[in-house]
């Protein structure tokens, strides 16, 4: 046993990425991200007191990955048009690089991330929320006219389903794909505009 | 034998869905079609010279029977803006009924369709040159400004993916779905008008 290193709750996800990757959702025990890190299961248990809360928390760090990028673009005070246009196209990249790229993680960290939703808010809402803060902004400076932020931020995030939702991923790669996201933002975008 | 009764194609693919609803897509054969309508399997295949031109007709038959009343609206000459929003909540209920009444047919039948979308035209493409003639109507109206009338329907048809893509079949029954699709077709009407 090595508890010489201190054993952070970052290590202890870092490893359990790991661990997820090599034996799987299903097959992976709190015992194996243990003996990963060469401590034992109750030095684990200290930082996450369940196996629901350590699956939690590496869909949690999984979601701030894809979030936090979003989240600069919401927060900036730049002219709200051209914000969420990269918004959206920061979205739509971050989901495709994720499935192509590592298919069955992709899977993994999915399941774990609807587990979490009760708990964690919804990574959904809080995808909508950063919308809402854009056409929010948007419609300050004048170049957005909206009735129902809320509403229109939720269609929006709909509307492009077909670029960020996973049920569509095998249309990902088509050759057409870049042309039907530039003409899909062009009307959203004429949608919301003063 | 039962040869007096005319043996029409259009018996035998209504004939064909019973067979389908009873023993499935996987089990149900050309001769299970000939016994249910008691005649030799011969007679089928004079109309259908193969499982797979049955199966293709049958697809066909069914995309039709979701088609006509789309069609319709897009034959029309009213106001575009009206037929546009009405021709989408049109397919967003063919889908959804379809789905929510017979799950089980409805995998069936879009197996089929797939199969057969090689020889058929694609339905897809068949809908949206449906709504590229309701644009093209509205930009002859005045009412529309559009300046890529295939590909802003087709962004249209992918902007409403959530309201009547089968991969989203289990959001259908949501207390929510009504609102979402209203703010969605008025965000893309706001997008489309002149």
């Amino acid at each position: 046993m090595n508890e010489a290193v201190v054993l952070t709750p970052e290590r202890i996800l870092e490893v359990t990425e790991d661990v997820l990757r090599r034996f799987g959702l299903a097959k992976a025990t709190v015992v194996d991200v243990a003996r990963a890190l060469d401590v034992s299961h109750g030095s684990v248990y200290r930082h996450f007191p369940s196996k629901a809360s350590l699956r939690e928390a590496v869909a949690k760090r999984w979601l701030d990955r894809i979030d936090a990028p979003l989240r600069q673009i919401a927060e900036e005070k730049g002219p709200a048009p051209a914000r969420l246009e990269r918004w959206l196209r920061t979205l739509f990249a971050a989901k495709r690089s994720r499935v192509l790229d590592d298919p069955e993680m992709f899977d993994t960290y999915l399941t774990l991330a609807r587990e979490a939703c009760a708990a964690v808010k919804c990574h959904k809402d809080t995808l909508t929320d950063q919308v809402v803060a854009i056409l929010s902004d948007g419609v300050a400076q004048g170049v957005f006219a909206i009735d129902d932020v809320k509403a229109t931020a939720r269609a929006i995030y709909d509307a492009t389903s077909r670029f960020h939702h996973p049920a569509h991923a095998d249309e990902w790669k088509d050759a057409d794909l870049p042309a039907r996201v530039d003409a899909t933002l062009a009307l959203l975008l004429r949608g919301v505009r003063a």
